[in-house]
């Protein structure tokens, strides 16, 4: 399989550095991956639409607006996948992440959830459409070295 | 269009009347719609794998078990339908009714949200997923009356 | 092939009677056509948003939510047409009809345009993209006739 | 992201510089984009069909005969296009953009209109149709440099 | 399998009594089978075009739009069909019938091809998409017998 | 949910009662099921080929002819299921049962195996393409029953 | 559009030097076209079967078994396509050049045919097909001049 | 087809040398092929679960959690191939590798099966979904040689 880079989308949490563990552990075993991601800036996130395309009086419509741009950005993400890595902290309802997840289930993307077991009940329905339920991102990381290379950890 | 019936799936919290609203109110305008649901039972639904398919030891496969069960359902059941409602709730996390709304947004479902608008914000992606945003049963009932007969209220 | 109905969607111009004078066609020559269409009451249309979802102040999104609770109709009848006809009069820009061929076409649905000659170069994309151009309601019915019975006029 | 090429497809209006706007916005912000369109010279446009493959007597073959052609150049390149951008002027009817947009919305094409707002409302089945609305081609090149870069202007 | 009814596209030769052969040996057997074809009156369907839509000067567009009203019907029956059989006689060259089975095959429909021997190299590609090959319309009824009730000939 | 009649397809093993136990149970529940199956007569389905289309000298094209009589029921049946049953049994390698499932796993169908746990090392990925895996017909009615009214048995 | 390699799948006729005519006048015209086509050697592609993978007593066997080899050929290669040349000659019936047209249809790839007008009637479902009918090779590079380039010829 | 490289993905039977035997014929013959497969060494293959994401008590669940991890790689190498050969050994029941030709068969891919006669009658649902059986490796080496470069051996 020389050279296929595989497109790996880290989707959820914004607030924790999960992404960058993914990312550092996958340098240092050297797997040829892609990682894609929606925008991780939350302030930024938030002024998507109206930083773009004028501001909003309602703050529904300045969400949507918003909503609609950072969609332009994860859907095409999402589709161009080859796997969806989506993380569930333990603050904020994150109903994008779910949303995600289904949006990537749909599509018949693998996908691979990421939490503690004390979301595990909230979280069935999530993970039953997953592969894979890591806890910690370097298990993730175990787990795309053994899908790209075959190698279990040592 | 005489003879079309719409299938409605009613996707969301089980722990509130408005999926009975929904239905009485389409019953008194007297549209051609056949609701559809997942199972609302909630101890039912907890117990939708070890019920019917035998025991298990571990919590998280408990769980599994029982929303592979439960998606058989689902699935099917969206897959079916013509419009799916989403509702959330001020309680729970209902990551399976985000799931199913990403789910649906990937099938190319119209989708209408119902939910309160202190959930707004973290609900906007979601949101930008569907084409309407209810507050109130009585309000899809409506979208329901004018998408089906062109008729508007009052 | 006794006992197929086929679902006509008549999409496009709402300010004169070609729908009714395709109807009235058919029904004359007992076809066993199914038909559906947008909604035609213009007030009604343009209220659909706002008169199901509650008002708002912008213009542009009293169009956008009004426009959203006309797609949930519109996608759905248009998934489920065997031909989608397309009219357009001599008036308005009539965009969302244009934007009905695209989307039936590219769902792969037999396109039949209506529409005088003197619009024929401005509509050169969408015809292209249809199976037939019709210049008045009869010669639709004339193509329904042929299309389901094998039948030509006179 | 490293590598990643946006392919961007601008749809519609041709007597405006709206194109090249975009393009010198994208070049100076260092945006990794690949641009597409339709042939943009109008003559030329006119007569692909008579110009490639012999000339006809009657007004609508040749326009047939040219959107023919023209057609195998656009479905190809929405097809692969990441985001689809579609322009409306004051002039013409331009039922072309609106066809190209029903057809990238049911591909499930990230799209955004870019038009005045005196066109809102005869475009809200359009604009319902995507997700972004622009005013300027500088606005889009802001939502490019967003999407691709996560980075807000100013 | 009480109450499917079994919809079989039969597609090509319009010169000999194939069909009927076929619709008498399935009525006969008492199967539960709706059939389907083009037009099989020779001169209507050279004349769907214009003897709906008025009179072409050219012959080629003549075809043309006989040729895109024919399609309204065979395109959209092929879709429905659950089984498409097409049939090759010994005159004309047929190659709408090829088209149609290339179609089919496309869409994953299910092919039975009925020609005699000294057309299979010709035909070795159609036959290859095939599922069954057969000689005689009696050929195909027993074929669709076993498909439907499980019971083979004598 | 009242009118949806469930589509099962009950796929594999031929030589044991397991088809008839489920649709005995699920006629004893009153339960709203369809049924449908490969044709189940060992030695018709084996000369489903030879039988209706003339016979072969050679063994392997003789089963190739059987088997292109037969995929037109099985995958005319899989494509219109709403679930898939898929059994295997200790004699035989079925390996006709396996392909059902990963061609009714590629199209999205829930499925439901059906096995001993002595095969479960065996059929692990057969397994993991499923949403449920059964011990006993019994088993797979109190699925069905929880999945189309919610009932959970006892 | 830099970069852009259009893919160009040339079906049909092998006795004549249509194929060499249109990659010499797209090399000459510095077109950035990749070209592919089945098998032209008319032996090789006769003996694709039994030439790999063992002789076989029957011709319709034969036939086949090389028709099964061929296919994963034309079909990996007609489903990479940007656009369809499909020729037909004066000699021989070239179905499979008919059924590559209906499949490249049904998968929605543009199609250009080649052909003299004494074909045109018996073609003209094929005809309907297409973007584009040519009549001469040199028309065919002409045609893709124009997509890629935007420049007629003159 | 200068620059076109044909993705193999090889399934099936991982206790020969079948694969070595494929890749080095293909290597000598000087062909574009770039091959995957599924993770080939036993040991790891079956932990590929609990040794990645962590043990656990009960073998079901051993197992399914291993092949989901599997399933990462297997479904997303086989979305990506062009042509799929599975192989059956004399050994062991090969579901999955069944599975895999069944999956494959749903998506469209060209599949070479490879076995020997004495597995033909258990194999002939798998062999009628492919469009070669071979015997041996240096077989499916020269069915990819004549599928890329037109070459028979010899």
């Amino acid at each position: 399989m020389s050279g296929r880079t595989w497109d790996v989308y880290l989707s959820g949490e914004i607030h924790s550095d999960w992404r960058e563990r993914i990312e550092q552990g996958v340098e240092a075993a050297g797997l040829p991956v892609s990682f894609s991601a929606p925008v991780t800036d939350h302030a930024a996130s938030d002024d998507a639409g109206v930083g773009t395309l004028g501001d909003e009086d309602e703050a529904f419509w300045r969400d949507h607006k918003g909503a609609g741009v950072n969609a332009i950005r994860t859907q095409t993400l999402i589709h161009d996948a080859d796997v969806v890595v989506v993380r569930f902290g333990d603050k904020y309802r994150q109903w994008n992440a779910a949303f995600d997840a289904g949006f990537a289930a749909a599509l018949g993307k693998p996908i691979v959830t990421l939490h503690d077991e004390e979301l595990d009940h909230a979280l069935k329905e999530v993970d039953r459409g997953a592969l894979a339920t890591a806890r910690t991102s370097e298990q993730v990381v175990d787990v795309l070295r053994y899908v790209i290379e075959g190698q279990l950890p040592g």
